[in-house]
């Protein structure tokens, strides 16, 4: 008999009785503080919580040398993988309840695990979250996140849009492409590369938007792409004026379409609403940015540039 | 500069184009009829489910090489990373709500993806349980999976075992290991390779518990692993008469033990309940098997062949 078992099963058991040791040195207590509504928390089966509203739940994986590069500190790694599964919570108007993080990792290495950890507690200070569970196995470095929220409304969806909303988007694009450039040359946090190794996840302003806008989604795979998303699930086109998006570089408009990864919102509001909101957002400090309106069924991009291709977005005139 | 976007990056966006492809043809759809709860589903950023019970929450994580081998079809990589993510809900006496996917697969592989899709709907069918999510990108195989369950009552959590309990299980240990053994033997899906393929979450089961027992957990990382777990959490000890565990072939006590894997229910319920939880059963056509009693704070294993060590395992004297 080939006996498979004595190799890669009994690592994984060697790893399994480190599992145990690293949940609980690494993972226990992550956001605790913020974690009333939870019951059960990491340890047992499952988490256990009580919530009559709505309740948001939404899956990211994000894989070494795909989403970060590989010799990325692993605060940064937790950061980013986390920020990015809370995001889509942001681009439904919801309130965070939690996370869960399936980890796989190749070896226990207890220096990267504490930095994990820092990552970790990062998030959960900032964004008042607590992990709730997950699972910690042997395998290529790869972090999957649950995110998960609720909403007392009906949450927004992608497929709300109608015709003659104003497309706005809630922040500059290309803090992450300009951040990742920084972060190569200086191979370092700082304020250049922070929107890369720390992007936000724009959870107040999505539900400053919930009782005003039609529809929403987060711009995490690229403007253009995401823009498609929405359009296509709402079956409107837009008449956008790329002039009107703002970049945080236009010399980098092409690269930044292309990285996508900003984590800010793009919505549509009905031109009734647009002042309200506007009003609603300056009372929280922040703003919006007209790109564009809701128009027939195709989606025509006004200046673009000739090095700029809306080729591969489907339903693109 | 160093650009590894155009590299890695790149790529993936190339896979993302495919990603949305992949997500409608591979991933819609599965079990739509039993998310009469699931408000919004595969498509938009967000699950959105409504609920006013307990929510249950656990992440389980497959990976290529580690918890299936390279060659396993698809179809059964699906029913074994999810099967085994439900039998954490399963393990809190809870109903399936529904569960996401995190796929990370190194090529859009449509033979593949396809078999994965039978397999998920198999699952969908059998718990009568939707796909309500999830995330696919490039990287190497692995099968991240959030299970969502709920339960109107206090779930059965690991630390409620008390004095005189009497330690039971719900099954028969080893068809996994002997499964997967038959599975080298003859590499294809047989009766006797089918625990190991499309191993059974005991939902059906853990509910039937839940009026009566006090503590549970799912027996994934083998007997002794776990019963330390139930033990630790309820700050307990357990006197086990190993003659008393069933297992499908005695001669390979060892090695199912090692293995793990078979999902069955180990549980603790107090003497004054254990015939109304045994007819209870009967009723579903199920039953129990009595292994020990919850007996002070050190776990001892009465007739345990000297083959086989309890060292490793926290607390055992």
């Amino acid at each position: 008999m080939v006996v498979w078992v004595p190799q890669d099963y009994l690592n994984d058991i060697l790893l399994n009785i480190n599992e145990f040791t690293a949940i609980k040195k690494y993972l226990s207590n992550i956001g605790a503080s913020y974690a009333s509504h939870i019951s059960t928390n990491v340890g047992d089966d499952c988490a256990v919580y009580q919530s009559s509203c709505h309740q948001l739940i939404s899956t990211d994986v994000a894989v070494e040398g795909v989403h970060f590069p590989k010799n990325l500190p692993a605060e940064f790694i937790a950061r980013r993988a986390v920020a990015s599964a809370l995001s889509d919570i942001a681009a439904m108007g919801g309130s965070l309840e939690g996370f869960t993080l399936g980890l796989s990792i190749s070896k226990t290495d207890h220096q990267w695990l504490a930095g994990l950890r820092k990552g970790l507690q990062y998030i959960a200070r900032k964004y008042q979250v607590p992990l709730i569970g997950g699972d910690v196995v042997k395998g290529p470095t790869q972090l999957s996140v649950t995110a998960i929220g609720s909403s007392k409304k009906s949450p927004i969806l992608r497929s709300g849009a109608k015709q003659n909303d104003i497309v706005c988007i809630s922040g500059k694009l290309g803090g992450s492409f300009l951040g990742y450039k920084a972060y190569l040359e200086n191979n370092c946090h700082s304020a250049a590369s922070k929107r890369y190794l720390s992007p936000e996840a724009r959870i107040q302003y999505g539900k400053c938007c919930s009782d005003y806008v039609n529809s929403m989604i987060d711009i995490s795979d690229g403007i253009f792409q995401d823009l498609s998303h929405l359009t296509n699930s709402s079956r409107v086109g837009a008449r956008i004026d790329f002039k009107a998006i703002p970049f945080l570089s236009n010399d980098y408009a092409k690269e930044i379409i292309k990285f996508g990864d900003d984590y800010e919102l793009l919505f549509t509001v009905s031109p009734k609403k647009i002042h309200q909101l506007e009003m609603h957002l300056a009372n929280h400090r922040m703003k919006l940015f007209r790109i564009g309106v809701i128009d027939g069924k195709k989606t025509i991009i006004d200046n673009l540039p000739s090095k700029i291709t809306t080729k591969g977005w489907d339903h693109f005139a």
